[in-house]
């Protein structure tokens, strides 16, 4: 199979605007479209108050990796629609598969009951992922995926009468979601601290911009690994936290000691998983197979909320009982095993099956590798770039607070056609699996002029230019 | 127009079991499914020692208001899939809908950026929530909708500067999902004591099956009203406490002492929403105005998953501020505001808008309610029916502990070609919207059967019939 859907049906992007002078245009479809979206929609992880200041894009139709807007404007899709797109949009085979579910039904209830979808998509995932004669509880937000894990680990130890372990190792600078369970989980910096007297406590040892993360962790898990229901992580890359990338060797070395302590491993992929980081999974990396591992985002290929908690056979067992008795993990989701959903998911892991989605992103990871040393990396306005497969952060270097780099670099890469978004001062780099060598030169080409409006196009940390939009 | 689909396309029931004698038979298809199923899928709120045994119905297809099983069995849906399927299953008009954004796009992120469709449904929800000038935040599962409500109400005091309302306060018996925040919300025995320790304290007073629920809470909110951050409630009905039902004028004046006390209220929607109870809005029978409501399950009809969280202006206001400033609601999921959700759920609400669904509800409410007090309110294995609406509760009277009568009725019922599912030993009847009168009649007829099943027929408490399946 040639590689796929990368010449065909998926256009390249036809870049109009690239070699353009940026030049702030709103048309009036757009605009009149902006205020009626401010007048009603309240948007996640969005001062409203800015919204509409922010040139933000809406959204009539897609096309392969491309956001075509209500003005017929083209965007490349750079951050996979917020990193859930894997092949890009309105994918044929992904499309038909749609389709034919809802000829049969959109869904059924998985409470006490089946959906042969759901069961075909259990087994095809079963098969794949690292976690030993694994169970699937299905869910919708990702969130809801790393709630089931945090209740089914400390269950897990109740079951059995173990009382001691009754906290969670977490690590620094983690994210694992908005609800107030992922929230404990997760580290502050988020907007998490108001939340504060909310929180249920956990220990939390440094993430991975600490060096010397896995010998912290280690050290707590040889003092007081009997303590902890759970070790919960995002393996190789803590992704919300600006794409902070780990040995895959220190992972593994920390998840071994967790075996040795006798604690549960819980992997949050939610942003990892599904060929991101150019395996299947990220835990393949890390050769580790948590005890529980947390999907979502990328298991639709981007097009229907999904999430699923994957349990091993050990963690699964603990939960068998008496009908309706104590033991059950009384834990569902209305809409987990969405059978519209499963038959997009299926259809999506065999694509990614066929090997060609992961070649393609373990060579456009090299090109984008190359293609940011030499254009991006020692930009004056750069402080780093981490990149693992095709999860790419670009931390900038404001000479000073309150400047929004962050905020204006992604500003002007939307003026040029290309659609990021970024995590404070990281610009975020996610395309999708598909990306072409001819996209990936363009996305690096849009960064960098877009970061040379920042300071002039030399070397000098100036001022920014213009007002960001 | 005549009332829309009851007599079309959906068909009545064929029926043919309902007079023959319930016998077990378990072809081999079906048998395999299940056994498939179990080797690989975590049922929620599911016993999966027992799964198998409780003879789970693997779903292959819909039409109309039946399930169509692996076997080519039918099953009247006598619960929506759980409370979320509003018309039925394969209602043309929504399959076309979902097969024109199939063709637009099937996602594109929220945030910080919109997107067409889901602005169009942003505005037709605005237009008939209880809420004040209406701003709508999107997650996908229920839950995250409560979480990101508990959340707006906390984070309101704080962006004020009001330190003193740090907690909730929230009803007896209630339900408001399975999150670590919602669990803490929501009352004792949905399988939730094990996890107290994660859970944050709240202040709670009787729920609707205290007929001094109404008075006990406006005590407490004369008293210490000025220390909740938010009422929480599910207006009007209780559902998975299993249909406790209260006075609309008692939730009423309990939201007005929440008013005086200057305590935001919380309305739990996502149950009772769209047309259920026989208005659009629970809250409407009540003549409230919540200030933040949250919404899901029958949003999109039954079909995909979405949820909603929406705020009355004074909420949203409180949030805007500075540019990535500490105002901000730092909250937003991935597939919050999918375009093939809401493609879904805006023609669902212009079909529940033409009103002749709401008049069937009101009819079928009214029917139901005659054959239930005929032929199972008086039957000695009945303890009480519980009613508003289509959300009906039938509570059993068993005459000891441990004898699984629910679980013994619906599985009756299953026999019979209804499929229902308890809540403990509450048997829920939620039939679609559009369940005609025939339908009705024969959900009665084959509920009155599998009680007779318990009793042998007659007045005595006897043994249990047959061994459940």
């Amino acid at each position: 199979m040639s590689l796929w859907r990368l010449d065909a049906a998926a256009p390249l992007v036809k870049n109009p605007m690239v070699a353009a002078d940026p030049a702030p245009h709103r048309p009036a479809d757009a605009a009149r479209w902006v205020a009626r979206d401010a007048e009603v929609v309240w948007h996640g992880f969005t001062q409203m108050a800015a919204y509409a200041d922010n040139a933000p894009i809406i959204v009539d139709r897609g096309e392969g990796r491309e956001l075509i807007d209500v003005d017929g404007r083209r965007y490349f899709d750079g951050i996979s629609s917020l990193w859930v797109t894997t092949l890009g949009h309105r994918v044929p085979e992904l499309d038909e598969a749609l389709r034919r579910q809802i000829d049969r039904i959109a869904h059924s209830t998985m409470l006490g009951n089946g959906n042969r979808i759901v069961i075909e998509l259990a087994e095809a995932l079963a098969a794949v992922v690292p976690v030993d004669s694994p169970h699937l509880l299905f869910a919708s937000d990702g969130a809801a995926a790393v709630e089931q894990a945090l209740k089914m680990a400390f269950q897990f130890w109740a079951n059995q009468g173990v009382a001691e372990r009754q906290t969670y190792l977490t690590l620094g600078a983690a994210y694992h979601g908005d609800s107030v369970g992922t929230l404990s989980l997760g580290d502050g910096g988020f907007g998490t601290d108001v939340f504060a007297p909310l929180r249920f406590s956990v220990v939390r040892t440094p993430g991975y911009d600490d060096p010397a993360w896995a010998d912290k962790a280690v050290g707590v898990l040889r003092a007081d690994g009997g303590s902890f229901a759970a070790l919960v992580l995002e393996p190789l890359v803590q992704g919300a936290a600006g794409m902070l990338v780990a040995d895959p060797a220190d992972v593994r070395r920390v998840v071994d000691q967790a075996r040795r302590a006798g604690t549960l491993v819980v992997a949050d992929e939610v942003a990892t998983g599904f060929g991101r980081t150019g395996k299947l999974f990220a835990s393949d990396w890390c050769a580790m197979r948590p005890d529980i591992l947390c999907l979502g985002k990328g298991i639709t290929g981007g097009y229907l909320p999904m999430s699923v908690t994957v349990a091993c056979r050990r963690v699964f067992d603990a939960f068998l009982g008496d009908d309706l008795g104590a033991q059950t993990f009384s834990h569902g989701h209305s809409y987990g095993g969405n059978a519209l959903g499963a038959a997009v998911a299926l259809e999506h892991l065999r694509l990614l099956q066929t090997g060609a989605v992961l070649d393609n992103v373990t060579a456009r990871a090299g090109q984008l590798a190359s293609l940011l040393s030499e254009q991006v990396a020692g930009h004056p306005a750069v402080a780093a770039v981490r990149q693992h497969g095709l999860m790419i952060g670009v931390e900038l270097a404001p000479p000073r607070a309150g400047l929004y780099w962050g905020r204006q670099v992604c500003a002007g890469t939307v003026r040029r056609g290309v659609l990021l978004r970024p995590l404070g001062d990281v610009v975020v780099l996610m395309p999708p699996l598909t990306t072409t060598a001819g996209e990936a030169r363009r996305l690096v080409a849009v960064l960098r002029a877009a970061l040379d409006d920042l300071t002039g196009g030399d070397a000098s940390h100036g001022q920014p230019v213009g007002d960001g939009r």
